[in-house]
């Protein structure tokens, strides 16, 4: 299968707001790339900068090659995987790296309908926000076959990835792990946000409180932005569609293994009612 | 009020599995100390070190003079307080060191209590676990006048309080913080037993991804030792009448500010199913 030169076309589907900081750092980097996004026009700066523009997905794909792509939900991956060409384009010795947020049924079917085409499916979710892709401080776990997985290790650490962590060959625990880091990161968000209420509605200062326990006992990168988030006057939780749709993913992943999780629930809960609000 | 000198008499009450420790540090700080404590037997250990025992908490106290009180719950601490003699004994310019997990509202009641009597309430909730106060590496947060504060702080940092944060003078906010932090960390203990039981149910192997997560985005000393139990197959959650006693009393403290705390109240749920189970 070999390493990756740095003159090898790459494929890169996907320019949302974590995708295209980390096209663009692909792209800082010296690899040629070729874009394919559903609103073009998203493409546009990184073409000027010498990417070029695919007409569908499958032309993103040099046969053999590598592509990522980084989408919206286990829906979108599909209808892009499945679409006319891909699978054929990618070929014998293709590798798909996949960094949407899924299920991990979802990657396990993919990876076996990759394998049966000869080519290698590589699940590699991001923990980080856009900010942090910028910063090349991103946080990537990466499961799939070994040979592929080394091959693409120079294009994740060129993307932003600071720190990868391997889950073996298996699909599924580094997609798996995305999903159950989300539920925790947002659950500590959410009781965040009721502790900040009851505060400030008993007429007790919520600054001290939350300063004093993000900088001690829940010194998390993730609690110390949403405590300046919360002081600052704004509420995430409802601003973003990510936290609904990720609670979302682990709910129906514990539902797949017939497991109780009332706390995730109750999260998903609040989640819908933040988003009619 | 004049600052504390090493041999003045302090008050000691309750020998529970975090106060013992904490005594046994002052002592070990050469202070002389009175105990009370409502199973006598428990004071042995420190009688036999040269501490003093009291056969009511009242005897425990020097007039004018200091006196901690570390107890279960707002009933017991009242029980005290308003017990036969407390507060005559405790009388003019006397301290009650308070650290017990209490409503914000029962800490403002005693304040007030101690103020027409002539002394001073200093809250000081810890955050800690037994074997923390015998490192000592605990985390006070303080409350009161600030002249009771000064003279009992090196009190609070020879019995083991390695980082104490001061809430100014109001009484309350201190207290609050312990209520908000303990639902925080019992609600991220809930939200990765849950995602254990959905790892394990799935047949993933739940340690890589704790490992991974505890050390990096949810790198909180709770998480971790929370972790460490789970994957050797304890469940503290169940194991102990803490997490479902202090979270009862947060969602009490939301319902006295007429807060929703659909999180909070799931997780007391929660707790209570341990409990049964």
């Amino acid at each position: 299968m070999g390493t990756a030169t740095m003159n090898e076309q790459i494929g890169f589907i996907g320019l949302g707001s974590l995708g295209a900081p980390l096209a663009q750092n692909l792209l800082a980097s010296g690899r040629p790339l070729t874009l394919w996004n559903r609103t073009a026009s998203k493409a546009e700066p990184l073409v000027q900068q010498g990417a070029r523009l695919a007409r569908r997905p499958s032309e993103a794909i040099t046969g053999g090659g590598v592509v990522f792509t980084i989408l919206w939900d286990d829906s979108s991956l599909e209808e892009i995987v499945r679409s006319e060409g891909f699978l054929d384009a990618l070929g014998t010795g293709g590798v798909h790296v996949s960094m949407t947020t899924v299920m991990p049924e979802t990657a396990r079917q993919l990876a076996a309908l990759h394998q049966a085409h000869g080519s290698s499916y590589v699940e590699a979710p991001i923990f980080g926000i856009p900010q942090q892709a910028v910063a090349r401080q991103l946080m990537i776990c990466l499961g799939g076959p070994g040979p592929a997985k080394e091959r693409v290790r120079p294009l994740l650490e060129a993307m932003g990835g600071q720190r990868i962590f391997d889950f073996g060959e298996a699909i599924g625990a580094a997609t798996a792990t995305k999903l159950v880091g989300n539920f925790m990161i947002i659950s500590a968000f959410a009781a965040m946000q009721e502790s900040f209420e009851v505060l400030k509605a008993s007429g007790i200062d919520p600054k001290p409180t939350l300063d004093i326990l993000t900088t001690t006992l829940l010194a998390t990168p993730g609690n110390q932005r949403y405590a300046g988030y919360l002081l600052s006057g704004m509420n995430p939780i409802g601003m973003s569609n990510i936290p609904f749709k990720d609670t979302g993913l682990f709910t129906r992943f514990a539902d797949s293994a017939h497991t109780p999780v009332p706390l995730a629930k109750q999260l998903r809960e609040i989640l819908t009612a933040a988003k009619r609000a």
